[in-house]
This record gives structure tokens, sequence and C-alpha cells, in this order.
């Protein structure tokens, strides 16, 4: 017998409430059963995104979502702004290259958070750029973008939209999509959402609606217009991901029941415990200035392997969390307290890196240094 | 207490086993944990479309499946085939018109199959034509189109790909891809691979491998040639529908146990109680010469509204059928004996359409004869 701990940044764990809901019998999509379920889901998804926009709804990952909020609105040599700092910043420019959108990177350098400057500087100097495409939480650095800054630009510009992805950020973190004005604001179902892969939402302001009009690239599936024209009439396009709707559903009722507020102020601590627990026993994290409150990413201590700590962890303890990617591999490793978590989740993260650690040779700082930080900080202290 | 019953042709019944299985705590797609479960699902996708191909999984409706099709095999301004007997068929044409590929229509009435000699006689005339794309089972007819046929005039031509949508059709009736030399082969997971709606699956030859490799249309999530070299490698390119896969492992596993020929067998038999039931009771079957197996369109008699009956089904006996489509609404309803179906969800069929066409003062026939016929059926008289 071993119990498992599921810590990764996506898929996050999923609460029995929503797995039962989720083992119901089918229904059918075109059925009046489920006509409450659309209801239900598209009030919640409102509410969790602060939008009075329909929040549409795909059977896709994240990427799906990532690529619709491309093809939806450029067409084939438009300029945009890639924020570029991590694996997900990356995807937007294969993203626009597959679309033959014209890309502007701007690189950040991994564990950095964008300067904004930057970005308002290219826009000032060409005018023809559409959109400004950037992670609010980077979930292979742990880093945050200050997306609410890159809004008070772009929402001064008539004809560029800043197009967010929100997967490791909705949910976690105060993102008000029609407050700040993001024009368009994506997510996926296994973050904060607590639910299993296999959905993606996309919430799209009235600007980007416009620039929809004009917009050439090749899209079908991921249609939004189709979409939204389905939405207003309680339907889907396509045949929708039923059993996920309807975890979904359940899902969004345990939002609302704790309140946007509290959920916010709940990763706060549990990021700021975890950060706190992290370096209470000398370790760092990767995130220099601006670290994300959905994951920690962890520095393998000098003279340690991440990949062998993320296995340790896996094999000694049950307890998966993620390894580093890319640039990152063996150099990181990286700890979730986003969705379904609570305070224990990271006692136990922090008390399980500790005892691998401490087995591994590390004589870094004393087994439990990290928990009593993280525990003051739960208690406020 | 009513009880239900979803006898409508996808989303199908899901077995409790699946459903059970997919009700476990949430597993993290890149670590070992679900290794065995991609394994599993490989050698089972292989086994189930006959072929020595990887079968690829995205997570997205069987629309999904289509566009991928075609995005991945062709440039804007080659000429395809595409068969349109129905709201299926119709969906090649919209898919075409999206990418820039030009599609030839072979126009079939609804209810028809499609003329096997007129594809051929077009491909003979022009040899630039890269694909042939048809429905197998066309969803909104009940109809049957002659695939083996088909696969015997395509396999023959070097530069011409045979797409086959075997949405309804894959796990129903023996199509066996790699012996008939079908080229892309489509599925979906709420059909008779009885799960939730979700996932696509896409099947590929080496000939249309070929034609990837110069295909210029815009993919980006549906690249299927980034799913071939990650499934090669027991992983996905984005993010899996976790707790589909999961089921869809013990599905696999469910109708290993049963066998393909007696999956048939089984499809066949009730589709045949079906029609015969149907035709016992007065009433006509609206695939005129070959009806499908998966699914069974009812012409409403003379006089019933097909929708009505459709409700009434569902209000007076929890049976959730499904009505016409586009032109058909009102004219037909259909009822499915696709995935996890036995003879007494036939049994349920016939009776309750019985029961609910004397309520609505049909005449044609007395209650049970229906019933009666398809019994004969199914102990063989």
């Amino acid at each position: 017998m071993k119990k498992q701990y599921l810590l990764a940044p996506g898929p996050t764990p999923v609460p029995p409430e929503v797995l039962l809901a989720m083992s119901a019998p089918m229904i059918h999509h075109r059925s009046p059963d489920f006509i409450p379920v659309i209801q239900k889901v598209r009030t919640g998804l409102k509410w969790l995104f602060q939008t009075s926009q329909e929040v549409l709804t795909v059977a896709g990952s994240g990427t799906a979502g990532m690529e619709a909020s491309i093809s939806n609105f450029m067409s084939p040599g438009d300029k945009i702004i890639a924020v570029n700092g991590g694996k997900f910043g990356e995807r937007w420019l294969k993203i626009a290259k597959a679309f033959g959108v014209n890309a502007i990177e701007v690189p950040v350098t991994w564990g950095d958070s964008v300067d904004v400057a930057k970005v308002e500087d290219l826009l000032k100097k060409d005018p023809s750029i559409k959109g400004v495409y950037v992670q609010a939480s980077e979930t292979s650095t742990g880093v945050w973008h200050d997306i609410k800054s890159l809004a008070q630009i772009t929402s001064r510009l008539s004809g560029t939209i800043l197009v967010v992805d929100a997967i490791t950020a909705l949910g976690v973190v105060d993102i008000p999509m029609d407050a700040w004005g993001i024009d368009v604001l994506i997510t996926g179902s296994q973050k904060a959402l607590m639910l299993p892969p296999g959905l993606a939402f996309i919430a799209v302001s009235e600007k980007a609606w416009t620039l929809n009009q004009s917009a050439k690239c090749a899209r079908f599936y991921l249609d939004l217009k189709r979409e939204k024209d389905n939405i207003l009439k309680d339907s889907n396009a396509w045949t929708p991901a039923v059993s996920l709707w309807i975890g979904l559903g359940k899902a969004l009722e345990m939002m609302q029941k704790e309140g946007l507020e509290n959920i916010f102020a709940r990763h706060r601590m549990l990021a700021q415990a975890t950060r706190e627990g992290i370096k209470g026993f000398g370790l760092s994290i990767f995130a220099r200035q601006s670290p994300s409150d959905a994951l920690t990413a962890v520095v393998a201590p000098e003279g340690f392997d991440g990949e062998l700590i993320y296995k340790n962890l896996r094999n000694q303890y049950g307890i998966t969390a993620a390894g580093g990617q890319d640039q990152l591999k063996g150099k990181v490793f990286r700890i979730s307290h986003m969705g379904y978590a609570d305070v224990f989740d990271i006692i136990t993260a922090i008390s399980g890196v500790e005892m691998v650690l401490a087995r591994m040779g590390y004589k870094g700082a004393p087994l439990g240094s990290g928990v009593a930080r993280a525990q003051a900080v739960m208690i406020g202290q």
C-alpha cells in the first residue's frame, strides 16, 4: 500500500464529488437533459472569467485554445507580438508559423518576467501589430507576467488585442477580464478547474470579435464564431465532451460556493507557504522576480539532479510533482499548489522534498526547517 | 421514478465498468503511471482498426478527426472527391472550403448509397484528384456506403487516398483497414467504443503519410505527424484527455474479450432485429438500399410527426432516441443499436415505438407485432 499524491501543475487532483458527477450514466447532448448542464456552465464560466461575454468551450487540450486564439483573429501575414519566456511562450511562435502569421518575438530569459516597456515600445513603433500574445503564468518556469500592465497598454489601442494564456492562472489569481480589458482569455480544464484534461475555454472581447470578422486563417473545428452562435442557443457546434461538461458543472458549483476572493486568497497563501518552505530548507525558487501562485519551480541544489529528486519523490513517497522541461531538465523540479489543494498538500510536498533530499545527502538545512516556515505562513506568523 | 434508456446514435451508453475505471483518481500523463494505459490503448486500437499502423488519438470530437483527415494530407487548391449523402457528407465540403481545398461533390440522394461507378468515373477522368472522402455509415440517414468497392478502386491509384469517416461504423461492421487498403480511417469515442464523447481516432496508411509530407494546409493542434512521433515513444503531442484514455483502455479490454467477429455478429443481429421489428409494425426504413448496422432511421408514418414520436418516447417512456436532422427533421426518427447494446435494448426500442404510436392513434399494425418479428430474428427463426 502506497498512497499517491498528485502535485503536478496539471492535471491536478479531481475532487471525489466531481469524479462522482462524471460517473453518472451518459446523456445525450442534444436532448433536454443536457440543457441545465449547459446553462450552469455558461453562468459559472462567465463568473469565473469575470466577463459579460460568453465563454466558449471546446473539446481539446489547452493547445487547442492557444491555436484558436491565433486562427480566429489573424490572417496570414498579420503581425503579432509573442512573449516568449518559456516552453509555452515558445508555442505562440510555433502556432503563428503554422498559420503563416508573422510573430515578433519578445524573448524573456527563463525565470524572468516580461519587460512591459519593451512590448509598449514595439507597439508604438509599429501600429500594424494586431495582437500581443502572452502567458499569465508560464508553467515551465513558474513565472507570472504582468497582465494588468499589458492590458493597460493594449486597451488604449483600437486595433491590437491582448491574448492571455491563463491556463495555469485563471481560478488561481484575480484576472478580471472585462475590468482589465483583456481581449482573449484562455484556460484549460485540468488546472484550477479541478477536472480531467480534455476541455479548453476561450472568452472573447468585442474588440476581438471585430478582428474575427476579417481573420482569414484556416479554421473549422476550432471556429469560435460557430461556437458562440451555438452557445447562445444553449447548444454546441460539435458533440461536446459530455462527462467533462457534467464534471465542470460540479466543479464550478464548488468554486462558486468558495467564492472568488477566497479561492485567490487560498492560492496566495499556499503559494507563499510553499515558497517560504522551500527557502526555509535552504533551496531557491527559479522565478527570480515574479513567481506564479499556481506552481513553484524549485532550483535543484548544486550537485543534485532535479530529475532524480522528481523520481525519488515518486518512488519513495508516491508524490507526483513535475520535473523541468527542455533547457530546465534536471535543473528544477516543480510543485503545484493549484486547484483542489489545501495546507496539508503543501506540508506533504515540503516534507517530502526534505526527506528525499536528506536521503540523497543534502546537508543545507535540518529536516523540518522548511515545514516549520511553511506552517508559520499558514497560521499568519 | 422513471428509468432512462439512451438509444441515440452517439453518445451511446457507457458500461458501468468503464464509468468506474474513469472515476479513479487523476494521474499524470507524463509520469510512468500513464505508460501502461498508452500501451494498452495502442495495442487495442490497432486490433480494432485491423491495421499495423499506429492509431492516433486526439482530444476532440469526431469533427476534429474529419478536419485532420483533410488538413494533414492536402494543400490549398488540391482536388478531392466528397461523397455527400447526408449531414456528415456535407461536412466534408464545409471543411474543404475552410482550408481552400477544391472538393468535387458526388451528391447522393439522402437515403441512397453512393454509386461507386460515379466515383470511379471521376477518378478516371481526372488523375489529379488526391482523395476520396466518404462516410462508411452516414449517421443522418442510416445508410451504409460500399467502402470495400471504393477501396478496390483507390488502392490501384498511387496518388489518391481513400478517407473513411467510420465514426458510426468502426467496431460495428468489419472494416479491415489494411486488408481493404483504406488510407485514412477515422472514428470517435462516443459510438461503438462505448465511451463519453471527447476523443477522435485517426489511422493513416503509408500512402497517406507520403501525401502528408507535401500537404500544406495549416495545422498545429491536429498535426498528425507530431502525434505519430509521440505515440511511437508512448507519449502524446499535447496533454491527453486522461480519464477518457483510461476508460478507453477498459472499453478496448471488454471488446477484445468479446472478439471482433462476435462484435460484428451481435451488431448485425441487433440491426436486423430492429429493421424487421420496425417493418413488422408496418413502418419503413429510410435507408432504401443499404442500411447501416449502427443505427436505423425510421420513416414517420404518414400523418405522424417524427419529432413528436421522438419527444413522446422520451417523455412517456424515458427513451432517448434521435430525431431527424436538417431536411429529415420531422420525417424520420433514429434508433441506435451500436456499442453497449443487446437484445433487450432492441425490444425496449421496438415496444416503446409501438406504444407511443398506438397512443398517437396509429392503426397500421397491432401492438406487439414488431416485437414478435424482432424476437424471431433474435432466436434465428
